[in-house]
């Protein structure tokens, strides 16, 4: 019997998570354990929480078949916590999501679903990292019952070291998606990021806003495809190396 | 005449920002703004601010040519918030650190300063994450020198969009340095991560920690080019999609 962990940058109470965590028990024959931040903890990339300590508190939550933890730390932490110190033993396959809002192309760095998920790779461990595509919806069934289908493939066929699924859910109804895209990771940016504004000191400070930019992504783009009512899958690597320009920077003879 | 925007995660009034700032100033011929966070945020991974506003200060640092500025944000914040509305006009380079220790191999995915240095590629800038693999040095000397060398390197060279340099130089007399290596991104695991404690109250809680495990590493990996005393050059990048397993993920036939 697999052992399946959730987790997410939502928080343990959040919808997404409890939809995947009912339909993979609802299917049943695996152990789904769910540890995650006890509050939203969106945008805190692959922060990790190193100069205070994490209280892992046992949560009840409702029709739940195995444990749920929230952890007072980041997504990251959380997943950490609950692959090396939580579990009853290592699990198969890291399930991060499903999360409140996409994300698509140069936001995962951003992520804190994509950090959580990242644990199970850095750890040896395949990953799912599932998002759905708005804010406003409360209806995860079909990204619950999509996202259950791929971990059920991830467990049967396996993924390579160092590989996460990066799958994103577009919020409609299933007869009205697309399809679905295996794709790569898009770019994303924004215009007028920042809000400018005095304080009633008279100190001058910043808000974090902007509208996403119309960006040329081409069509095998993760940003596209989701835009155009496609489920993604994006397959995302824990090597970072940039491998066409070793020999361009050996050819810079740099000397200490 | 280039602009270089210094940031880092130690903070604006660490050693190695201000011995990078030096050693550029002393060559002389560009602009260098410092833009940092106002206090150490190590291990703060890509985290940025949404929820709260960022107050830029500016600061007083001696000898310093050109406006320093802290800022009450995460290194990444500091970043964004630097090139999109502090600076007179858009950087040529974005150079983070030198930090206070290493960033090598998987590491790279908590590192604070990488993630600042990651908001050049993401916003179109090349840039370099330079850090000192030690965590008492306080001589920075050798490594700034090399960072400088380094960044009129990528300034009159260029590098490929979504591209940055992770750089780490070992603490060590000049005369004691092997050489340099353009390397990949090696593997870093731990050992014991976790230090189960309970607290007056009962609870449990727990302590990162944990020793570095002996990895079986490649002598092209930054992990072991820094381990046998050399300056290690990884070229990383912004795209992490897994092309390999595009066409195997598109045979697994999902369906909405």
């Amino acid at each position: 019997m697999a052992l399946i962990l959730l987790t997410n940058d939502d928080g343990i109470f959040a919808p997404g998570i409890n939809a995947i965590r009912e339909e993979l028990e609802r299917i049943g024959g695996h152990e789904v354990w769910a540890v995650a931040p006890d509050r939203e903890r969106s945008a805190s990339g692959h922060a990790i929480t190193m100069y205070r300590p994490l209280f892992p508190i046992k949560v009840a939550i409702a029709g739940a078949q195995s444990p749920c933890y929230s952890v007072t730390g980041t997504p990251a932490d959380s997943a950490k916590l609950a692959i090396e110190a939580l579990l009853p033993r290592r699990p198969d396959l890291v399930i991060s999501g499903i999360n409140r809002g996409a994300n698509l192309g140069t936001d995962i760095f951003y992520s804190g679903t994509c950090a959580a998920a990242l644990e199970g790779p850095i750890l040896g461990i395949p990953a799912i990292a599932s998002s759905l595509d708005s804010w406003e919806s409360r209806d995860y069934s079909l990204a619950a019952r999509f996202t259950a289908e791929l971990a059920f493939k991830v467990l049967a066929e396996g993924l390579p070291a160092g590989t996460l699924l990066n799958v994103n859910i577009p919020a409609r109804p299933a007869d009205q998606v697309a399809g679905v895209r295996i794709t790569r990771m898009g770019e994303r940016l924004y215009k007028d990021q920042w809000d400018k504004r005095t304080d009633p000191r008279g100190r001058t400070y910043y808000w974090l806003a902007g509208e996403l930019m119309e960006m040329d992504n081409g069509p095998d783009t993760d940003v596209v495809a989701v835009a155009h009512g496609y489920i993604s899958v994006t397959p995302v690597q824990l090597d970072l190396t940039r491998y066409d320009q070793m020999q361009r920077l050996a050819g810079w003879d740099l000397q200490p």
